[in-house]
């Protein structure tokens, strides 16, 4: 085993300075910089190592040879990839964006040099910023890991080690797939606690007052900062559309059956099996990335809902595949 | 003050089950009934003063003049509703159901003589029977108490006095505007949860793996017991309807905006403004229900936002508004 790779975070809010947190406890060598003052200060001040600019912390990354991680979030990435391409363009690249295919076609554009393997860790809170990290956001979360083809198997290892290294699970997946699978779990919840918020509020206060469970669960992510919710869905809205879309022909679905026969039974069946339906086994994978078929591989356990729990050493020929 | 009212509960599921204990750990004389054997043999085995038949404990209600809880589903109303009319006509009458202006009517057609007033508590799990019952359900919750014009003041002091004695604080409406409130706050949170859930399933594995907390919390009540859910939103039919339209409005304009200009905006902030906008005091009240305008001033409180958390004894004068 070779020491692991050192890290660099741009950007201290609640991911990256939750990720620059859990780093150091995993016993990584991490460092950060974020242009906001307050979060720096405040990270400086909590002990952590904190470079002074974005370019400086870059420019250590390359000394190193770092991971360098993108911890911003999406309208503030070109930025920090236009920084990456002129203090060291060939980095190791990953990020913790939550849209994959936008950010990837960014890379292929303003860093085109850069060795880039996307990320997307599936943990978050309402607050942000770096008050609002946790050494343990990332206990036993996912972590998307890009797999299209041609990405770099030694950038995905150090990638895949850092997530696990963390507390989280991997779970490979191509951009695409990845991108479709957030905006039925990640986005379209967003945006239908909005429209739940919004009608709610419409009631006025005796509707406030009778407000109980339901009500307080549907709505608690309305509750994030709006113009990173905002951005987050905007960023997606590829894949997005046509999931709202399944969303309107269900509940217009349920609207007529009220209208006309008065009932519901349909719709809440539906949403009852999907909740509670008979979930199979999740396969588990140490992935060996010497195989040709590495990436193969990786995308179908991503797809069959698997995760990457470790990964092979080079220096190894076990491969371990079980479910639990 | 007067011994407190012995307290009849018939149904004994989660509801009711709740209720039965946290009477008698309010110090109050309970008994129950239930038409489902196992409910009944738990509750007896817990040490709960269960009657053998629902004939027999309104016939018990009826040498006390107990209160009579109906704490069984909106689809068996009609059932304990024809009972009372059989054994017990004029009984003080209330249940629990979370639809008011459907269970009115039923009352007016079927137990004509009975004194009722409606209630709703707003506390819910997705659990349910006697075994997911607590005795701790109301303690801080909401309890709708009916305040049509024409109620019978005694009883509903009767309900609001049981209402505050295990725990909840009493928020006065009238069937309709109760109704109108709950289809927003309530009947639409499950229709969405409902919609997201089955959405979200279409996924398959790799969205089920990625699913996180937005996901679990807009989807945590799809896993409430299907028939009671649909038997809950279809009884308040006529004020769902309005308020799944407006839901479709939003969602569709929402769907408008993005595939147009790519823009949500719009739809995000107005949640995060619904969940986190300026709220006024809650108003409180300890009622005095010997005012002439007593309902007048109890709904009025209610439309407010407002809550009962007490009862004018009739031998005083005081009456206490203050704002928290």
């Amino acid at each position: 085993m070779t020491a692991p790779r050192d890290v660099c975070v741009i950007g201290l809010g609640l991911i990256g300075g939750s990720l620059l947190r859990a780093a150091a406890r995993a016993g990584r060598t991490a460092f950060g910089a974020t242009t906001s003052t307050v979060d720096a200060e405040r990270a400086a001040a909590d002990g952590f190592d904190v470079v002074s600019t974005v370019d400086d912390a870059l420019a250590r990354a390359a000394e190193r040879d770092a991971l360098v991680v993108v911890a911003v979030p999406l309208p503030a990435v070109a930025e920090v990839l236009l920084a990456v391409t002129t203090v060291h363009p060939a980095c190791r690249l990953t990020d913790v964006v939550s849209v994959k295919a936008p950010v990837s076609a960014m890379v292929r554009r303003l860093a085109p040099r850069a060795r880039y393997v996307g990320g997307h860790p599936m943990a978050g809170r309402s607050d942000s910023g770096w008050s609002a990290g946790d050494a343990l956001l990332f206990d036993g979360a996912a972590w998307a890991v890009g797999a299209d083809d041609g990405v770099d198997l030694e950038v995905w290892a150090d990638v895949a080690r850092l997530a696990l290294d963390v507390g989280a699970f991997v779970v490979p997946a191509s951009d695409e797939e990845h991108d479709a699978a957030v905006a039925r779990v990640s986005h379209l919840p967003h945006l239908l606690a909005a429209v739940l918020s919004a009608v709610g509020a419409d009631g006025g206060p005796l509707a406030r007052t009778l407000a109980a469970g339901s009500f307080r669960d549907g709505t608690r992510v309305a509750g994030s900062r709006p113009e990173l919710v905002t951005a987050m869905c905007e960023g997606n809205h590829a894949a997005l559309l046509p999931v709202v879309d399944e969303a309107l022909g269900r509940l217009g679905a349920a609207r007529g059956s009220l209208a006309s026969t008065g009932s519901l039974g349909v719709t809440i069946r539906a949403g009852h099996e999907g909740h509670t339906g008979v979930v199979e086994p999740v396969p588990e994978l140490v992935a060996d990335l010497s195989r040709p078929d590495a990436l193969a591989v990786l995308r179908e356990l991503g797809r069959r809902g698997g995760r990457v729990t470790g990964l092979l050493s080079v220096d190894s020929n076990d491969e371990n595949e079980r479910s639990r």
